[in-house]
């Protein structure tokens, strides 16, 4: 992966340019190196070892302690200390002041070496950064540094029982606790009462304490409730309450974990139900879970969503990472597996040698297939964390076309890893035949793990709504526009490469196809109808996106290998140009067909009727 | 299920006019529905129950000996006293006589309530029909008749550690046991020496004896070693030495099992490592598991691939089945449970209630999609099943075109459910959410079970060579051609139907393409060159063979639809033509986008070089 990381990185996305912005001028492409050098060498000597045995010996629940076993202590304190956690904080903060694209790089072998380890760290990063974003100096003091730190860990809580994606229909409630409750150095306090699911690290022993940011319903202005998302607001609710130096006070939140779930993969992070305010642990005196107003009341949602792209991105980074666990470990059997024979004109000769299995033009397109899908991941994912830097710390110009992409790539950049490194962990177990299904062999793993994908951090059908509903209108479509813009500016440049040229046409049409069915699909369409195609058209829009990014880098490899300081060798940069070649001619033709129902407003689907199944 | 096997098998596939057969001709339309509901209520009462259970509690080696746990028990038990090992056998023989297409939906309940139940009964049913086919009359009473009967298990030993797919490469010896070997009644008889990998059921306790059917290499005329498959024998191996009354003579052979594999699914049925002849029982005085041989030296393949189009039928239909068993899963999920709203023209209303999901479009696509897959593979797998009694059963030129049909078909009804049915149990996932990534629903495991489908009895690429390297050619095209002419004439009696006329100038349109991609592909081709796409060509030949069959289904749920004599319920009827409608506008065009490399003998996973990965 590190090859392909570095013809990503430091080719292709000219990573080391960004060093001559003001926030990154400490670092350099040797930095750079030396963060990836680092993380790849912990992640192969303190995550893949674990990998099986997390997965084997699930979290359990004894008493009301969960308990993981002990690889899960030890990948946690090596990604604590490898300073990732704070990896793109200030350095008067101890931060390491990375680029995000360095820091996706960089974790990504911890997520290929093993998804469920290192205590979930991206989780509690995002919890911080959430704080550094709407807390107030002490929430951030007191909660975010110890969370950076690695001292704490911190969770999500968002879904209940009965809302997973409807998040209007939360009911968890929130209310003041006492008349001075407004008088808390922490910030208001609240007492919350609810049941939320899904939670990931919502208990364990990896740490002394946890940081539960949750979503809660809080009383309007007239103490009545506020129906949907505008009545939710944001708390913090450690499991140990802390005093403003940070020190536990030895008080235990009325937190409790009700549940353990059972999960198909990604075993090393527990999953939990948790029930806040039940009464379990009575604290100061009453039941009810002590929170802390994170922000304004109403404001909850706009709070936990300003890492979402962020984190979205890292789930379709964190596919790709799985799904590259699968190409290697498959790549390496079939080099080494061997069996059968090459057809010859005389058909196979028994009495010579079986040749490694590598050989055999079926396995070579499984191959192709998977490293199609995972490095086009990867680079998505890191094209769209170099926008996150643009956005960032890029010129006026620079950010503003960076956050109108990065709004359409998002949903994309989620879901596509998602899905097809899904499929890449398929062909991995595929390709080692019956030995890919018993656990002798890491690739069952990888597909129950990279399962998970296309559930959390919004469903794959959540994805294709907001794309279709939302990402290609907004702005009068202007964040569309700026991506057809990008996919036009790297056809005209393929076109004038003879190797790439049919491949640059082909983009051309597909871009346009895509512009037309998005058009046709909302010509006097009434949302209901148009949206009822919406994955479709994310599989499509998805597709498209990655025929760009693979003739983007087959262009980057094709002026590579006619540089006379060529960085890369020749065999990977034929490699990227025959991958992206595949892509168009076996993958990218699929877009069109899945185009066809959105453009026409299908309407199947929303016809079919219940008693007809 | 029933449902829409009884559309199927009633109506559809008119088996009720078998039993104007004399093989027949002593069963009738209340004997079929009879064998229906005994198996569905068996596997609903004594599979079911019992299905998470041996996904869990995985067999294990205890000693020498293989434990299953007790669910493993009851369900075998189950299984014989159902009577359908000997489905197929005649009356006098204490089999039912039934018709293979009527025993295959029969056990279509049973894979659809555990798939690792059972005991493996087809296995045993399998390895016996062989005895009955290439057996002697003594082997066939002493161990074909005890397997119909249940009291003794069989299996059947092909690949090796060092050879899966490539049966060419086995090594397992076979050598004359002693001067006298040929007089010994059960057969003449040799010591087999050899590893034998990936053996189901290769051992456990559910049964007194098991009947191991093993391809070993046999020596030539001259003594030394015939390569190739031509050099490989069958012959029966039994755990436990019998006499020719079929008593155990108290003697342990000399077959060990080295390992059990632990699988990602299909739990129920042990997998095994067994080693032949390696001393560890030796018996009557030597090392060398005896083994008696089936049919003539030199013929074992041959023997062994006599049942091969049932049990790839066989296979497609379990797939089809753990299919349906997550439709079934997720559909009824999709009823019940309730979250978000739909969108009205002032968007959604938080105020009113969450809606049951299946009334969201995507939620609807995802069980349309499914329905497409596992309807389809049933329907596919059942008309093979007919195939495969008109052959047996049918006059001459309907023998003879079934024959033809069986062959170009096989290699479809095992890989296309295998494929497809894995993905609607994806999407069976998908529906539940978080839910159906825990094992607090049945879905996961379905999805785990069903993986193994594509791998076993012929990997996906093997059928996609058998298909487009042997079936398409044989009989200079004729086989080919006598489904292309099927396909016409439901195309034809579809373009009469306003509603159904459009799909039928689809048929018409990917049938040609087919033929097409077909003819280029060996124009002038060399095999290897055209045989790199076979995997496309399968998928895209399997999406056309189904879009057939749906337009089958259409126009016969058309017909219902008008006739006075109704059979089925409407609402049931309107969904067959709805899923139909579903797969020719959202599955069927992606045939034509895998035919056009076939069809250009496109070189890119030829030309991709090792060191380029």
């Amino acid at each position: 992966m590190r090859r392909t990381l570095d013809f990503l990185l430091l080719n292709w996305l000219a990573a080391e340019a960004l060093t001559t912005r003001p926030r990154y001028a400490e670092h350099s492409r040797e930095t750079f190196a030396s963060t990836l050098d680092t993380c790849e060498r912990i992640a192969a000597e303190q995550f893949a070892p674990y990998a099986r045995q997390v997965d084997v010996d699930e979290p359990r629940l004894e008493g009301d302690a969960v308990i993981l076993p002990p690889g899960a202590q030890k990948s946690a304190r090596a990604y604590v200390d490898s300073g990732m956690l704070a990896a793109a904080q200030d350095w008067e903060d101890g931060g390491l002041q990375l680029p995000c694209v360095v820091q996706m790089a960089a974790n990504a072998f911890f997520w290929k070496a093993g998804i469920g380890l290192g205590g979930g760290g991206l989780l509690t990063a995002a919890n911080a950064n959430l704080l550094m974003a709407h807390g107030t100096k002490t929430q951030q003091d007191v909660f975010a540094r110890n969370e950076f730190a690695g001292r704490w860990f911190g969770t999500m809580c968002l879904s209940e029982p009965q809302a997973g994606s409807s998040l209007s229909d939360l009911i968890t409630r929130a209310v003041p606790d006492g008349e001075s409750f407004e008088q808390d150095p922490l910030g208001p306090r609240y007492r919350l009462f609810g049941n939320k699911m899904w939670i990931s690290n919502g208990d364990h022993e990896l740490t002394e304490n946890i940081v539960h940011l949750v979503l809660a319903r809080t009383p309007g202005p007239d103490g009545g409730t506020v129906p949907g998302t505008r009545g939710l607001s944001l708390f913090i609710v450690p499991k140990r309450l802390v005093d403003t130096a940070g020190n536990l006070t030895g008080e235990r939140n009325d937190v409790a974990v009700a549940g353990l779930n059972h999960k198909l993969g990604y075993r090393g992070i527990p999953n939990t139900l948790l029930n806040f305010g039940e009464g379990r642990y009575r604290v100061r005196g009453g039941a009810g879970a002590i929170g802390y107003l994170v922000g304004r009341p109403g404001e909850g949602l706009r709070c936990m969503f300003h890492m979402m792209n962020e984190a979205r991105i890292a789930v379709g980074m964190s596919a790709a990472a799985i799904g590259y666990a699968g190409y290697e470990a498959s790549l390496a059997y079939a080099r080494e597996r061997r069996q059968g024979r090459p057809m010859g004109p005389a058909g196979k000769d028994p009495a010579t040698p079986q040749v490694p299995i590598i050989q055999h033009a079926d396995v070579k397109r499984m191959l192709l297939a998977q490293k199609a899908y995972v490095d086009g991941s990867l680079a998505l994912g890191l094209y769209c964390a170099r926008l996150v830097d643009d956005q960032r710390t890029g010129d006026a110009a620079t950010a503003a076309e960076a956050a109108a992409l990065l709004e359409v790539l998002t949903p994309v950049a989620k879901s596509w890893p998602s899905r097809w490194c899904l499929e890449a962990n398929s062909l991995a177990i595929q390709i080692h035949g019956g030995y890919g299904y018993t656990r002798d062999f890491p690739v069952e793993q990888l597909w129950r793990d990279n399962r998970l994908n296309m559930i959390h951090e919004g469903t794959h059908g959540i994805q294709g709504l907001d794309l279709l509903g939302r990402k290609v209108l907004a702005n009068g479509g202007r964040d569309f526009k700026a991506l057809l813009d990008k996919f036009e500016s790297t056809a005209a440049r393929a076109c004038e490469v003879p190797e790439l040229a049919r491949h640059g046409l082909a983009l051309r049409g597909v871009s346009e196809g895509l512009e037309v069915a998005t058009r046709e699909a909302w010509r006097d369409g009434e949302p209901a109808a148009v949206l009822a195609n919406a994955t479709p058209y994310l599989e499509a829009f998805g597709h498209v996106v990655i025929a760009w990014i693979w003739l983007d880098l087959a262009y980057a490899a094709h002026l590579q290998l006619r540089s006379p300081d060529r960085l890369h060798a020749v065999p990977g940069l034929r490699g990227v140009i025959q991958t992206a070649g595949f892509f168009y001619d076996f993958e990218l033709p699929q877009a069109q067909t899945w185009l066809a129902p959105v453009a026409a407003r299908n309407p199947a689907s929303r016809v079919m009727q219940d008693d007809w199944f």
